[in-house]
């Protein structure tokens, strides 16, 4: 397993959704502080969530507390182009979704590495993706987005499968987490397009 | 202790929660995923937190993914059934409640038998018992109901209190269950039928 | 480090915070049962947030059950003399914001025994300190009013900075927690005083 390229990716998406959680706070009006831990909710909330379930304690950014400063690297970036990043909506989605795919290869990985089955994998892998934005919904007291709009968990559980099957075809991991990510964004644009939902809401509402 | 006819009662009150799960997201027009979400936030939920606040850990449905297939079972039936069930609401009430008394009971041995003391075990049978609810609640951005309406919490108490006392008067297990399952039954219909309440709500309102 | 002097601070702070919570929940037309589980979370919940993150389980209050009563006499203190403490909000105000010192003190102290790098142990003080009041915003559906208003948590990050440097200077600890406190009052009195905010809100709105 290439160390590395994954750790890179990590520390990518824990950027990529800081500063998504910065936005968020941001267009709800939460103060420089709030933001901040909006921030780290949404960047570190569903591997927090993942390692407290799983055990695996102290949690991975207090083990390794550099990951606080990708935090406020991510909530500093958003803070001074926040202008720009507004306009950027495409861009930001393409690396939401990006960290979405990141997360969910690494949630799985590390739940594997810890020797459980592939089905806690899988839930592990869907809640290290979507459980930090359900908490930075939950504290900006939105129903969370995930489970009413876009197929964007569908997209992580597809994504999980693939990624489980490709391991046991390639060796090369850096392959496989490319096609994974390419698979989850293709999901995702085509579910935006499209208009698809999963969702019971009736004709006349 | 008969762990048999314990572990068919924790099976029984996972699929009850997780059929009241997806009933109350489908009623809030979640999508198919977070129905399959809050299923498992509902029935899981409880024992997750206990497990955690007891460091028990990895929590119950990652040392054993069986409890994963049985939300599953619970969540389809839901889906199959919903128009009939949405018509049983007594019948609903009724597993509700069982699968109150169950896990107030599950989560009390539980604690005991990990060597906490008595006064833990009960809060830990309550927590086991309403916070799934609780998180459902949460996610679906309503004020827990358990908070306002029903003695809910205080009949899982009252039971509680019941068992642990039965527990040294009498050495049949499944007897202690059913009259102690049988009194949180009765205080919640009471309750219900009385329209009793320790709320602190005004006249005038 | 005199440990009797920081306990009677301890089980002090978790008395005020029961009280504030029950105050809150009673104002939010709560029950009896949920006005105790909201004294519970606020009194408790951020220590259980830190202890959890840190793998420090079983939480503080599963390992020294005597914090389950010190909330139960906070909470019928609301309740006895709770028109008496409505009227009195500018002592609440002061309870609330040495209970806010303590708290951030008591995480730190706890954090840095465990061995952990001074960056965790701000972040655990500041945890300690505010994840109850969040916790108790979040289930009475309310957005966690610190995120908005005052600028509380900036606050007991000062009051934590100060304190890590008091100590590297001092060896009278209780002198060191007195003047931190002293700080963290002065600092949210003053920002109360002159609407000091850290907020993003336009002048319009």
């Amino acid at each position: 397993m290439n160390i590395t390229f994954v750790l890179y990716l990590d520390i990518i998406g824990t950027i990529v959704f800081a500063i998504s959680g910065t936005l968020t706070a941001i267009n709800n009006r939460f103060d420089l502080f709030g933001s901040l831990v909006i921030a780290f909710v949404t960047a570190l909330g569903g591997g927090m969530i993942r390692d407290l379930l799983l055990g695996a304690t102290p949690v991975l950014w207090v083990s390794q507390p550099q990951y606080l400063t990708y935090v406020v690297i991510g909530y500093l970036l958003a803070l001074l182009f926040q202008s720009h990043i507004l306009k950027l909506r495409r861009t930001m989605f393409l690396f939401d979704t990006i960290g979405i795919g990141l997360f969910t290869i690494i949630g799985l990985e590390k739940t594997i590495s810890l020797g459980f089955p592939a089905s806690i994998a899988l839930t592990m892998g869907v809640i290290s993706a979507v459980f930090g934005g359900v908490l930075r919904d939950l504290i900006t007291n939105i129903v969370p987005l995930i489970f009413r709009k876009e197929i964007y968990a569908t997209a992580c559980l597809t994504g999980g499968i693939c990624y489980i099957l490709l391991e046991k075809i390639y060796d090369n991991q850096a392959f496989n987490i490319i096609i994974t990510i390419i698979l989850i964004i293709f999901i995702r644009i085509l579910a935006v397009k499209k208009k698809w939902s999963l969702a019971f809401i009736p004709k006349n509402s």
